[in-house]
């Protein structure tokens, strides 16, 4: 279906109505950002994780991991989330509604530009409907939204060329600013509460993370994961050993991690609580590539550079794009492309980051986010708690190397530092190449300084000498580089359902969602005519070897039509459905329905299940 | 092997070296409680809840679901959670330290009871060797121990016959106290630290649900679900509609659920982080049958009634058992029976439950709880947010019951009651029959009374008339009980741990982990005989196709001798392990070895495929 034509209240209706997923404790009223899956819809989800596993981790033999949701404050304040996983908020100073910074400045522009259009349309003398319809293509062509968000209020009022151009470039780099320039941001564009207008605190910074107590002290303070990596990155070393000791690998972790967002909105795409499949890869710095690129080299990809965007414009580098998971789980390879982020705009821990987006009708969407972390984490995780995580790698062939070294004179230094000396002659030991050149120096013409703790040591030339010399080498030991695909499952299956979903020509009531048979909740629907007994035993017998046959199964033996039952599995988007009648009873022959084309066959059972067996 | 010979600490040790589980962020010192599974576990993890899905949830179209693990307090206050979710604890009151107040009870009865054995095998002239060996006979054969525990400290001091008597009695019952009894109990034997020996504070109930809070403003209160169960009852309504309004049904959801123990212990045991996989069976209260009651009641279950636990006995009724999954899986079936709990050990919501207990080197513990919640959560979510979580049924023959009816005077009411009246007539609608029944007496010799949110109506006979009459129903209304089987799949899978390991006879250092095939972490491992090129292209060869043929791997192209990587595989559970020699490289034949047998035979690699397909 056209993007024109999408309508996404009735795909939400759908699936309401089909409990593919809805508010969590709706009964109670729902939270912001908190859904419950009902079985359609966790049936969709095993199934994706279960295609990705297979694709992913058994393809490659990743080191799969399942670890814990709560953790410590330790952790995560060494991997920089205590610091800097955060969001900038403000508040509306009379009604005390709290916003996201970025998307109320979002919001408020966004809403100008478009009284300017209607403003210019009016005098150009176009009917309200008119401006309607180009307002909606206009939504529909600008690809660069990632998503749709509350409305500003929108009042035709002609804006200035120069207005609309900064209005414009501020809104391309949304995602690239910080706390000082969103406030300045804020400032200059005189941006108020959409719909009060009340004027709006500075932005203050909110960190993500729920926070909770451990044990009964009340003193260890720990946090809900916002990300599965950390898991995989504080066990680095056993996982190497469990690799025995071998390079490149990588681990993966399917789990649930959780982001306190400020407003939670666009459905399941900016939720508080969500699964995500992650995969750690743990590469050589010197040698980032990929043992199988060479199969992959040809395939093309749909890039949006970060160059580009900075530029204020959104337009691809066109090119064919084949991703076979992404077509094999019913996402349209047309509507995938990788864009990279701006240098404000990655995680803290990132050195690039490109983003696989898909296109829906919240425009496109992060659905994986592919980072470069680099050394990172092991690095932090390593400074913090002492244990290695490093590789070391046996040379071919030893190597000699130029490097400082230090000499500690025992009889001099033990008495000067006294019961610090041995701090110092780790601190001294530990030094950079560059440190070690400094301190060489300065010994030179006097003396040098150590850091202990924050403390300076002064050494002088009669407690140690500093030189360059040569050493031999026999192993080489490195801080693995890590690149990192991270799935958004919730959002992956978001955009599957919009990708999957279209409505009869004949009918516009009769909505069906064409997933691939392999992701689909079920495979096939069992249909008995009626509730006549005789059917009973056939229902059982067909059920069981179906389900013996690995065919997924969900039997609708309520007193509905054939025809309403049809419709219903359109709508839970089974592939097949198998009809019981009266002639079943006479010649064991059932009714197959595909879901797509409608058409039927009559065959005997056993015949049928083979087909769908090779389904 | 025998219980007297279970070593566990080799046991854990093999499960750290192999890494199934470890303490999460170990490299920062743990937590307690808090557990990673690696990849052998992980897999181990993934499979038990594949059987565990197959066999209940798609065997019988059982509706899964996912919902949120952070959970508002509004719902858990509700499901009683927030009032009655809680242990008791107690302090040393000089060093601080928090136990469990009915773990520190036992520990300190059950050392006493040791120091009287000891006292009196010293007394007969016994060796400190014959009285350790003794001592561990004996714990091996009380089985009703349901967890070891940090031991008190043993001192051979004998006991009177009665007090000896009174320290077991309180000990079979541990379970069934409240706070108030564990007070008394604790001054009644002078319970104090076990190794401090200072007094202890009186016991404090503490809250088992990590608490956090939801959303920026530090308004709204949310609990980490502590059972997934919650879950689906607040989505019974939605789940009745999936399933078309159609009785019995079950929900089931797998998922991960929290506790703030006080004192975590036991490894995978007891611990504050855990996935469980439950099914909540919605069933008529005047039909609790399962359908496929028929096809199992001739299983054979030991059973531990409550009365026999309560007369201080634990001798159960034996009779063969014959559980199918457990069998699959790996577990034994003759350290499996069913422990009815005690009044008081029961949860708030539960009026009857029944324990699968696995028979471990902890003693029995509790793997499956299988709890009879009758209407309790569906009722109470009910009263608090006015959806009514209940089934209508279209009665077969329509019928005649007696029943209180009110009619209400409009002509006094309403002048009466004035802006009350609405509500006060709702009040009198919604009476039970008992009510009705004290109102009608109430009227018949003066005035009765109606509550409204506390508030006292008076109501008088010119206002209604209460009197009988008979009604004819067309539609039953009743709220579903729910009979619940609850897996700790953590515990599950600890327990088959234990009973799948054994150590080679011929060499002590040789354990195996004989996982069945369907559960083991990876089916068939793929060992190159070495680092030589030539066998490259046959491991890419053979690990596709396995793949492809179902079979999960492992490739082992470490340096390590082929002897030390069949060990290894061994510790890893893995059934087959294929050998790629230079014999391969010619005639395309490879070595299949067998765990268990460790028998060894020589095919090419199409018929050990095959083999290893059907296997």
């Amino acid at each position: 279906m056209s993007e024109q034509k999408f309508d996404r209240a009735a795909l939400e209706q759908l699936v309401t109505k089909r409990f593919f997923y809805a508010p969590s404790f709706q009964i109670y009223g729902g939270v912001a950002g908190l859904y419950d899956f009902g079985p359609s819809g966790c049936a969709l989800l095993n199934n994706i994780i279960s295609i990705w596993r297979s694709h992913f981790v058994l393809e490659e033999e990743m080191l799969e991991v399942d670890t814990s949701i709560m953790t410590t404050h330790e952790v995560l304040k060494t991997s920089g989330h205590v610091d800097k996983f955060s969001d900038f908020m403000c508040k509306d100073l009379k009604n005390g509604e709290i916003f996201r910074a970025d998307h109320v400045v979002e919001a408020v522009l966004e809403a100008r530009l478009q009284g300017d259009k209607e403003a210019k349309a009016a005098k150009a003398g176009k009917s309200a409907e008119e401006i309607a319809a180009e307002a909606a293509a206009d939504a529909a062509a600008k690809v660069d939204k990632k998503k749709k968000k509350k409305k500003g209020v929108v009042v035709a009022v002609e804006l200035a060329d120069d207005v609309r151009q900064s209005y414009e470039t501020t809104l391309a780099q949304i995602d690239n600013y910080g706390g000082d320039e969103l406030a300045e941001i804020m400032k200059r564009f005189d941006i108020r509460s959409p719909e009060t207008g009340n004027e709006l605190s500075e932005p203050k910074e909110f960190n993500l993370m729920f926070e909770s107590l451990i044990g009964p002290t009340g003193q260890l303070k720990g946090f809900l994961r916002p990300e599965t990596a950390q898991g995989q990155f504080v066990n680095f070393k056993k996982l190497l050993e469990f690799n025995n000791e071998k390079m490149p690998f990588a681990s993966a972790q399917v789990g649930r991690s959780f982001r306190n967002e400020i407003s939670p909105r666009s459905g399941l795409l900016r939720v508080r609580e969500f699964t995500m499949a992650e995969i750690e890869h743990y590469v050589d710095p010197e040698n980032k590539n990929h043992p199988k690129f060479v199969d992959f080299k040809d395939v093309k990809l749909t890039l949006l550079p970060k160059d580009v965007q900075l530029s204020g414009k959104t337009s691809t580098i066109e090119m064919t794009i084949g991703d076979a998971v992404a077509n094999n789980i019913g996402i349209k390879g047309d509507r995938l492309r990788f864009r990279q982020h701006m240098d404000n705009e990655m995680a803290h821990y990132a050195c690039d980051c490109w983003d696989a987006e898909i296109q829906t009708s919240y425009g496109w969407i992060e659905c994986v986010g592919c980072a470069d972390r680099s050394a990172y984490d092991l690095t932090v995780h390593t400074k913090r708690t002492g244990e290695k995580l490093i590789v070391r790698e046996q040379l071919a062939e030893p190597r000699t190397v130029e490097l400082w070294q230090v000499e500690i004179n025992k009889k001099t230094f033990g008495p000067k530092f006294k019961k610090e000396a041995k701090a110092v002659e780790e601190a001294l030991l530990a030094l950079s190449e560059d440190q070690y050149a400094q301190l060489a120096k300065d010994l030179e013409t006097g003396v040098g300084f150590v850091e202990v703790n924050g403390q300076k040591f002064e050494v002088a030339n009669d407690n140690l000498t500093v030189k360059r010399g040569s050493v031999t080498e026999y192993v080489r030991e490195y801080t693995p580089n890590v690149i990192e695909p991270s799935f958004g499952i919730g959002r992956i299956l978001y955009s599957l359902l919009e990708h999957s979903w279209w409505v009869r020509e004949d009918d516009e009531a009769r909505n069906v969602l064409s997933f691939p048979i392999v992701v689909a909740p079920f495979k096939c629907c069992l249909l008995p005519l009626s509730g006549n007994a005789v059917f009973e035993p056939f229902v059982r017998k067909f059920s069981r070897e179906l389900r013996q046959a690995g065919v997924s199964i969900r039997t609708d033996d309520s007193k509905a039509s054939i025809g309403r039952r049809y419709a219903r599995n359109d709508e839970l988007g089974i592939p097949f459905a198998i009809t019981i009648d009266f002639d079943t009873v006479e010649d064991n022959t059932v009714t197959l329905r595909e879901r797509d084309s409608t058409k039927q066959v009559r065959d005997t059972f056993e015949n049928i299940l083979k087909i769908l067996k090779d389904a």
